[in-house]
């Protein structure tokens, strides 16, 4: 639901909270986005995305220049989380993008304390390994926001992401204090096209009541964004999608 | 390549072992395809596949007879390594399904010694879960294979199902004196159909030398099996793709 129209169709249904996506506020602006999203009595849970740190030597300096507008655009809009979508390595060195979302990571936290959002790490399945993440486990995104104030790094838990993990029941009880955001949606089978088949709750294999539980039981009270990316839904109207959303929600989270 | 033609080809191209699949022995029997491979001067690598061991409570035992049946097949074929392919869960219940593969392997054991067969659990990538194994990464299938003697379960290690995962180093030193098996393809992107895009080597992302280094570092010492699954090959003679595996495999992994 993009924050131009629906906002308060949103607020009516129940829902509180909305999470955009950068590129959706183009020609908006983060700011009249924000005065937007506010008048419409919603608040913004998280804004994505940043990240995408692994870059050739000559770009880096414009990747981490647009990461840091990303952190300013998610203050403008009234949010405090960013979320970090880490990206792939260029190559086939997998420990040297590691090493280089790092030190992305590391170079950004200044920017972060100093405008009042958190950086999210959000792990993403390991199918994305070589075109969005090659952050691809809870753990993996722990080990590396541990290295950083709680304050200021944590981890976003996206049930589309992270349900296959035998660790996943381990690696949430250790995520305790570090989880800023929790999105939810389902995988359907047989699996489709790997960036469009988020489907909607219910309709798939993930035990989301069962990560719900999980994820609380490490402590985490906000709000949770659903992300359903499913090409399915394109011809249906927004209000008719949105009903369908809050249903599944109630009973399939 | 099929176990029919072609055997002395492979030979003739220096490659001296070969990983039938069962479905496709049908018709000739696994005591006759074992007696054409050796007249070849081939040897069995592993025959491909048991497993699946997640059923509803009336399939159960005639899933046991048909894995115990793929044992018999493999020695037959004069192989000592059965590849596991493990089941996806039923339902929603991973951890339920998890549970059912272990009580399943334990008992396919003591037929597996009884024929001289090893059990090999091959982890498959976690976009697998839901359709191939609720086994997902080496450090999951490894938990699994030391409830066992290492004499009789270990563990297959393909380096396209395996490649992305952070832990793979580690695991993979974990792993030594269970290792049963090697495969090699690649992972290419934009990543396409599930089960028909294992490229052949070079083609992809993985760094196929590092994870040889390191499945030799962990005392690996047998065949290394191209598995390669791409609908793009299928309109190649056998002899000319046989040439590109044999030229890829001394450039690429």
């Amino acid at each position: 639901v993009e924050p131009r129209g629906g906002g308060r169709g949103l607020r009516a249904a129940g829902i509180g909270w909305i999470a955009p996506w950068r590129h959706k506020l183009d020609g908006l602006g983060a700011a009249a986005a924000g005065r937007l999203i506010a008048s419409a009595g919603l608040r913004v849970s998280s804004l994505c995305r940043g990240g995408f740190f692994p870059a050739p030597p000559g770009e880096r300096e414009a990747r981490a220049a647009d990461n840091r507008r990303a952190l300013e655009e998610a203050a403008e809009l009234g949010g405090d989380v960013l979320v970090l979508v880490c990206g792939p390595p260029l190559g086939r060195d997998l420990a040297g993008a590691r090493a280089e979302i790092a030190e992305g990571i590391e170079r950004l936290c200044p920017a972060a304390r100093e405008l009042g959002v958190r950086l999210g790490i959000e792990p993403l399945h390991p199918m994305l390994v070589a075109e969005r993440s090659a952050i691809v486990t809870l753990g993996e995104a722990l080990d590396l926001a541990e290295r950083f104030d709680p304050d200021t790094v944590g981890v976003i838990v996206d049930a589309y992401h992270v349900f296959w993990d035998p660790r996943l029941a381990e690696q949430l009880a250790r995520a305790a204090g570090r989880i800023l955001g929790f999105h939810v949606s389902d995988w359907v089978t047989p699996a489709g096209d790997l960036l469009a088949s988020r489907a909607l709750m219910g309709d798939g294999v993930i035990d989301l009541p069962g990560v719900r539980t999980l994820v609380e039981a490490a402590g985490y009270r906000g709000p949770i964004e659903v992300e359903v990316i499913d090409t399915k839904l394109a011809g249906r109207s927004g209000a008719d999608v949105l009903a369908e959303v809050v249903e599944r929600f109630s009973t399939h989270v």
